[in-house]
C-alpha cells in the first residue's frame, strides 16, 4: 500500500518546521525519490515546499500520472524552468535550500545562474535527517520488506547444489525476488557507489575486497567488479547471502551463511563467535549512543572475541564501518562509522553486519536490520540466524 | 577478455591530447566508471591524468586489488586527501580539472577547499565527448553483449506463456541474462535517471508513462513506477521486451516485441510502418549529421507515415528523444533529441528507438544500436527485427 494523505502531511509538517528551525524560507526539491518521499509520486520536476509546510509539485513531465499519484494539492504543469524565478517571487520566497548532496555541479551551476536573486543554502542535512527517523507507515514496509527477502530465500534455497556458479545461483534468488515486486534496482545515497539486489558470494571469492564500501566485496564480473561471478560453488565452503528485501520503496539488509557437506570446525567456531559479537553488539543500539560509539563497540568486542584480525579488514585495511542506516536506500543515515558523533534516536532503522574476511576462505558474519524503540534494538529481518547446512 | 595495456594506452593519450587542445594541465578523476575507463579497474580513489599522459593512480581503499588490476604502472595507496595538494605541486601542476557532471555540489565543495591554490575547470565534456567514440576493442564487447541479449531472449521465450505476470518474466529472463555474465546493474548517466536492466511491459501496461526518459514507462511498483509490473500477459496484446545486453561493462539496448494469440490487424500496421521507419531512419546515420537532424527526420517521417499522433508521445506530452548514445552506460552522448547540435561521428555508437504510444493498448516499437561507421550505419543488435508470435 503506498503512503496515504496524512503520512505526506506528516512529512511535509516535519519539513516545514525543520525549515524554520533553520531560518530556510523554502525547500527546491529535484531528486526524484525525494520528490516521492514528499508527494508519493516520482516525478521528472521540482516539488517546492514553504516554511508553512505549503507544497507544489512542478512537474517537466508526465504531468497526468504524477496528478493522479501525488497525494498533494497543487500539481502544476511547469515546461520551463525560466518561469521559475517568478513562480517564487510570487510566493515572496527570496531564500531556498537544494539537495547539494544530489545535485551535480554542472547542474547546480544552472541552477546558481537561473537563480541569482536568490540566496542559496544546502538541504541535504535536513532530508536525511527526516528520512532517518521512519514512521510506522515506513516501519511496517520494512517488515515486509523482510518478510519478502527471507520467503525468497526459503523459495530458492531448495534449488542450490553444488557446482552452479554464483551468478546462476543469484538469478534464481532474484527470480523470486523479483515475483514478489522487487524492482531490480537497489538505491544507493553515495554518489560512487552502486550496489544491484545485494552480494551472492561463495568460499574464497567472497573475501576479495571491491571498490565498494560494503561488507563483503567479491569477484563479481569484469566490469562489475563486486558481487556474484562465475566462481563455482563447492562443498565444504561457506556461502553467503547478503541480499537487501524490498516492499514498496523500502529496503532490509540481511546476511546469512549456507554450506552443503561439511564445514571446517574453525568457520563454525567463527560463526559462533560473530554471533556473540552480534547479539553483545545488537544491546548497545538504544537512544543516545552514537554512531561512532556503535562502531567502536564492535571493534572492542572482536578483540575481546580474538576476532580481532580478521574482523571487518582486508589484510592491513580495515572496512570502514559495522553498520548503516538504511530505508528507501542502503546506506542511509547514519554510517556507524568512526567519527559519525551522530545520537541513534527512536525511529531510525539501522543495518549491523559484523563479519570476518577470511583471504582464501571466505566471509563468515551475520547482518540483521534493526528499528531503534526506547526499549531497544528491535530485528526487523527474518531469517534464522544460524549457519544452515543445506541438503544437495 | 577485459582492456589490455596497448587499449588503456591508447585512450590515456586520447585524453593527454584533449587536456592539450584545451589548455587544461591535469585531469582529476573521481568517479569509478572513469577511473575504469582510463585504467581497467575500478578504485575508491583518484585518477590523476597530466597533459603529456602521465597516469597516477591513488587508491584510497582496496589497494591490493586495484593494483592487481590497473593497466597503469602508477598504482599508489593515498589514503589521505590531505596530501593531493603538495602531490600536485610536486607535479608542477596548477590547473585541474574535476568531473562537473558527476560529482555533488557537496562533494566538490570539498576539493574546492582543499585546492584552493590550484585553478578548477570541467572535464565532463571532454570525457563524454572521448568515451562517445568507441574503440575496436569496445566495438567487440558491444557485440558480445548484443549475443548475450539475443541468447537469453530465445532461451526464455519457450517458458513465457499468457498468465505469468511481466515481474515473473522479467525474472526469469534476467536469471538467462545472469548466467551469462550480466551483474544486474545498468549504468545511467543523467544523475535523475533510474534503469533497472530494462523494461519487460505487456498491453495497455506498456502505454503508461513514467519519471524517466525512457522509450517507455511501465506501471512498475510502488516505489519504483517503470517497468514491470504485476501486470498479467494476455493473449492478443503486445509484449514488449526493451532490454539491454551486457558484456563486461558494455552494454546494447534492443526492443522486440512478441504476442501469444492473435494480435489485431492494426498493430501489425503499426509495426509494419515502424518498421519501415527505422529502416528510413538507420540510413541516415552517417557521420556528419547532428543528433537533432536525426531526431526531426523521425518526427518528418513518422507524420509521412501517419504515425504521428501516437509517435513518441504521451498524448500531448512528446518523449524527448528517438535515441541516444550507448556504451557503459545506458544514456551515454550524445542522446537524439531536439537542440542537440553534435554532428555524428565513426566510432560512435546509438541507439534508434521509434516507438508508437497507443494508450490503452500498449507500445508498438523497436529499438536497436548501431555503430557509426564511414558508410553508415552497422546494426548491432541482432534479434529478427519483427513482431513474432509465440505458441504457448
Amino acid at each position: 500500500m503506498p503512503p496515504d494523505r496524512e503520512e505526506i502531511g506528516s512529512r511535509l509538517k516535519r519539513l516545514a518546521q525543520a525549515l524554520t528551525d533553520r531560518g530556510l524560507e523554502a525547500a527546491l526539491i529535484r531528486y526524484p525519490l525525494n520528490i516521492f518521499y514528499f508527494t508519493g509520486t516520482f516525478a521528472d520536476g521540482h516539488l517546492l515546499v514553504t516554511q508553512s509546510g505549503e507544497a507544489f509539485l512542478l512537474v517537466y513531465r508526465t504531468f497526468e500520472r504524477a496528478r493522479a499519484e501525488a497525494l498533494i494539492e497543487e500539481v502544476r504543469p511547469f515546461r520551463s524552468l525560466k518561469a521559475l524565478p517568478d513562480f517564487l517571487k510570487d510566493l515572496g520566497i527570496k531564500h531556498l535550500a537544494l539537495e547539494e548532496d544530489r545535485l551535480p555541479v554542472a547542474v547546480y551551476r544552472g541552477y546558481e545562474r537561473l537563480l541569482r536573486d536568490f540566496a542559496l543554502s544546502d538541504l541535504s542535512p535536513i532530508l536525511r535527517q527526516l528520512r532517518a527517523r521512519k514512521s510506522a507507515y515506513e516501519i511496517s514496509c520494512l517488515r515486509r520488506a523482510a518478510e519478502m527477502l527471507a520467503e525468497s530465500i526459503e523459495a530458492v534455497l531448495p534449488s542450490f547444489r553444488p557446482g552452479l556458479t554464483e551468478l546462476e545461483m543469484a538469478g534464481m534468488l532474484e527470480a523470486e525476488l523479483r515475483k514478489r515486486g522487487h524492482p531490480a534496482y537497489t538505491r544507493t545515497y553515495a554518489f560512487h557507489q552502486e550496489l544491484a539486489y545485494g552480494h551472492l558470494l561463495t568460499g574464497e571469492a567472497a573475501a576479495v575486497p571491491s571498490y565498494v564500501t560494503t561488507g563483503q566485496g567479491g569477484r563479481g564480473v569484469v566490469g562489475f567488479p563486486q558481487g556474484p561471478s562465475e566462481k563455482i560453488l563447492r562443498e565444504g565452503e561457506p556461502l553467503l547471502i547478503d541480499y537487501a528485501g524490498w516492499h514498496e520503496g523500502y529496503l532490509v539488509d540481511q546476511s546469512r551463511l549456507f554450506y552443503f557437506g561439511e564445514l571446517p570446525a574453525a568457520l563454525h567456531d567463527t560463526f559462533a563467535r560473530i554471533k556473540q559479537l552480534m547479539e553483545s553488539l545488537e544491546e548497545t543500539l538504544r537512544p543516545g549512543i552514537t554512531a561512532e560509539e556503535v562502531y567502536h563497540r564492535a571493534r572492542e568486542t572482536a578483540e575481546k572475541l580474538g576476532l580481532s584480525p580478521c574482523f571487518m579488514a582486508h589484510g592491513e585495511e580495515r572496512v570502514p564501518f559495522v553498520g548503516h542506516g538504511v530505508g528507501l536506500e542502503i546506506d542511509e543515515w547514519p554510517p556507524l562509522a568512526p567519527r559519525v558523533k551522530v545520537p541513534l534516536e527512536e525511529g531510525m532503522v539501522v543495518a549491523l553486519e559484523p563479519k570476518c574476511h577470511l583471504p582464501g576462505q571466505g566471509v563468515i558474519g551475520l547482518e540483521d536490520t534493526f528499528l531503534i524503540t526506547r526499549e531497544g534494538a528491535a530485528r526487523l529481518t527474518l531469517s534464522p540466524r544460524e549457519i544452515r547446512r543445506l541438503e544437495p
